[in-house]
């Protein structure tokens, strides 16, 4: 029997509402980061350091993070994608920096409007800069379109192994894979977590994967036969890409919860806890799709928790 | 590189159509299945020959079947839960006979009015009944709930092996397990897939797999490691059960064929005409969900099919 530890990451409040048509006020993000807390997720993005006029969701990021930091046992994650997001971040306090490099040269120039190489730079940048810092905060870096982009179609394995390598030289602390358009299949995800484990080792954590063609869970089982133990999701299923029209978004949390739960790794995640923070999104966010085949079937009977047998 | 053929059974027009608000006209199923056979589907399960005030939706069946016959190099399949069924199955003319039994007591009565065991005494009174025959008629015994049950909660999987071994005993050709409910994750679909090879070897050759909590292609993939070589699913993912309200329906064809094809497994199937085949279903289904990330999204750039590979 498998008892193996999964983190989930949940990055609805970054990844989710980024691209969301309403915009939720500060308090209502800090009711739903508590109640995905209270559920017992321990890794939250909470928001992103980039300019507003790019993406006004995140205007008041630094505020959601004070408040984040206030929930005991939260690890608060944020995104920056430069040097100066990087030091709004450190200063509001985040416990984790998420810096976002895409391997497809298109897609780092349209999402950072730098190539990838140069993205490389500014993550050695931040890495250095933090790292002179008095106060410790974990880097993750991820490497975005890993799996395929939708401008530049397939992305080269070659690459990516690159990308990861060089990240890892710059002293991140953790990478992860995002399949940033939803194109990867589980062949794929076995091939490249090979690939980029065998050149980085244990500095591979995290796949970041996307439902666009419905595989995502199929794909997080992928990785799980290949030692992923982290993955980033979405309450419901939020998120998508600017770059990939008529996508879904994110895995979906409470499904993926539900698939982990039932194969024997336990999330330290209560299923039910987790489905009532639903009823918040759907008040806030009234147009948009709130997926998960959890939440319109409801908790079977066969549901037996890993989590509630560990405590 | 992997290169096994997976041969798809399309149930649409079976187990999509049996539930739907909506009846389908005869001429309207007839060109859904020919536009399905144009896509490259070889074997599609056209109907149920089942009381019409039961299942009115499959009260055309014979017309179906013979119509469906009419079609090169289809293997026209048809479901019957008892004698007098399977005998009006042999005279339409099906190439294939699928037979259901539920491995839970509870659902067993539900659907056939009949214990599980009193379910296998019409399974060998329907395969004694065919093989005297003159035309043989291939027999697929289908082991509904094997993997949970609404009613039930939890299936033994002792039950399970034991209702396999009767049914390879019966001397039926061909065990599916069936995923009824769709309460199945990807440990159990391996755990159940590994003892009834053990029990029963080649003749357990299929799942028939529901994507009721979105763990329909994660399931598949764990039937793929397993060695199964054969699925049920519906284009857009129709169908459902009655016994599990809120339920979304079978597997997706086209998702399944996105990622079977991706992983290198041909199919045989078009992936771009299969979706052609939506547009019939919208316009004589409008009340239906019809779902599909693949159809939400497009075929992206980085999908190389394996079926035009080999031709």
């Amino acid at each position: 029997m498998n008892t193996q530890h999964v983190r989930i990451c949940e990055v609805g409040p970054r990844d989710g509402l980024q691209i969301a048509s309403q915009m939720m006020p500060t308090d209502t993000k800090l009711r739903w980061i508590r109640q995905l807390a209270a559920a017992g997720l321990r890794e939250i993005e909470v928001g992103s350091f980039v300019p507003p006029r790019l993406v006004p969701q995140m205007a008041d990021t630094a505020a959601v993070v004070a408040g984040a930091l206030g929930i005991e046992g939260l690890t608060v994650c944020a995104l920056a994608a430069n040097l100066k997001g990087a030091i709004a971040a450190y200063e509001a306090g985040v416990h984790v920096l998420a810096i976002p490099i895409s391997v497809s040269d298109s897609h780092s120039r349209a999402n950072t409007n730098k190539s990838t190489d140069d993205q490389l730079d500014v993550v050695s940048a931040i890495v250095d800069w933090v790292r002179a810092q008095p106060r410790p905060m974990r880097i993750d870096a991820a490497a975005a379109t890993a799996f395929g982009c939708s401008m530049e179609g397939d992305v080269a394995l070659e690459r990516v192994v690159r990308v990861a390598r060089a990240l890892a030289g710059s002293g991140v602390d953790a990478v992860a894979l995002a399949d940033t358009v939803g194109y990867a299949h589980p062949a794929q995800i076995r091939s490249v977590v090979r690939a980029v484990q065998d050149a980085i080792g244990a500095k591979l954590v995290k796949l970041h994967l996307h439902d666009t063609m419905g595989l995502g869970l199929a794909n997080a089982l992928a990785g799980l036969d290949e030692g992923i133990r982290s993955f980033d999701s979405c309450l419901a299923g939020l998120g998508g890409c600017p770059f990939a029209p008529g996508a879904s978004g994110n895995v979906v949390t409470e499904d993926l919860v539900f698939m982990l739960e039932s194969m024997n790794y336990p999330t330290g995640i209560d299923l039910k806890k987790l489905l009532a923070a639903r009823a918040l999104l759907a008040q806030a966010l009234p147009q948009e799709t709130l997926r998960s085949g959890v939440a319109a079937a409801g908790i079977p009977k066969t549901f037996h928790p890993r989590t509630a047998l560990v405590g």
